[in-house]
């Protein structure tokens, strides 16, 4: 912990060890990753990867994040996952549930190339387990199209709210309901890829309702 | 469309008009705040409003974001919703569908008080219409203790992708499931906020499942 992660506002609600930082990271494959071109900020949403104290971000290799980021720029990567709505008797008390991871680094191309077909698989594991192996593996050409940027976690935070209202003790009497609207993320797979001739790969079978 | 919102990366994604990119504004109501600070990107996310070509964030008086948006900064706006993920036969050409906007302005603190109370009702709104008129509104001390940040939406793009994978005529034959795995987000009242003496308000009854 340092001054540019330090969890400034409500700081009961910061966190900064690994286990629950890379927790967070792990549940969400979409991140935001954020960088100053020109001198403006920029954020772009993009998949990513986790493998130890790195991230792994992709794209192609004539993507403004990609060249920027492969300059060894500070980027600021967030990872969110918002759980519900919180809702109190008072509208200043109104809140969200959410868990989200701040990280900050600096960007570096991968250039070796085992290092790059291991950082590949890393994001594709993250997004869906298993299906770097069941998928055509990429080709030269494809290769040589994809850049891939690894960032160290060397400043990370995180934040966490959970449960319900916190209203002031003289709101309490107030006739206002007050509770969560809680938000889940539900996975299916739609009819129209079930009627393949290919069975369903294992990857995926963990997606079906 | 100006070189800084030109979607540059598959560009038969990206969308200019207002229609669009309000649509996805307004579909979510949490957005992650790019901003420089001392020179560095920093990305935070936070609930939103928008009014006509106004976004609204609001925060505490004392927090890095509000104070750094207080001065007239550029920042950049990100709402992103994830839809699906997107199994090709080949691992080149798996993808996500989404739909994402990318605002640019620069944050500008409001000081005028009838403005402020609008644009607190308008973030509220934003995220659960008609509730702003149900909870107790803000007294003094909250008011003083809260400040809220417009940005005109000056430029901003979308990028949308939907639809199944999209593979190489040569690998159509491979024997490789592809598909889609889609996303939803659903809403519930958890049942210990169901058992209250105060009936379920309006705002809350379209999001029970």
């Amino acid at each position: 912990m340092n001054p540019k992660t330090k969890v400034k506002r409500v700081p009961k609600r910061g966190h900064y060890d690994k286990e629950t930082i890379y927790r967070i990271l792990d549940q969400e494959f979409f991140c935001q990753v954020g960088f100053v071109h020109e001198g403006y900020p920029v954020v772009i949403p993009t998949g990513f990867g986790r493998h130890e104290d790195w991230l792994y971000v992709h794209g192609s290799t004539a993507s403004r994040m990609i060249k920027d980021m492969s300059q060894g720029i500070d980027v600021c990567i967030t990872v969110t996952k918002v759980t519900g709505i919180v809702l109190a008797k008072s509208a200043f008390h109104h809140s969200m549930n959410y868990e989200s991871a701040v990280v900050f680094g600096k960007g570096e191309l991968i250039t070796d190339e085992v290092e790059k077909d291991f950082a590949l698989k890393v994001i594709s594991d993250h997004i869906i387990k298993g299906r770097w192996e069941e998928a055509r593996e990429p080709n030269a050409k494809e290769l040589k199209g994809t850049a891939v940027i690894k960032v160290p976690i060397s400043e990370a935070s995180a934040k966490i709210r959970t449960g319900g209202p916190v209203d002031d003790k003289a709101d309490e009497p107030l006739p206002i309901w007050a509770g969560v609207v809680q938000i889940d993320q539900v996975y299916s797979i739609p009819d129209e890829y079930l009627s393949q001739k290919e069975e369903l790969p294992a990857s995926v079978k963990p997606f079906m309702t």
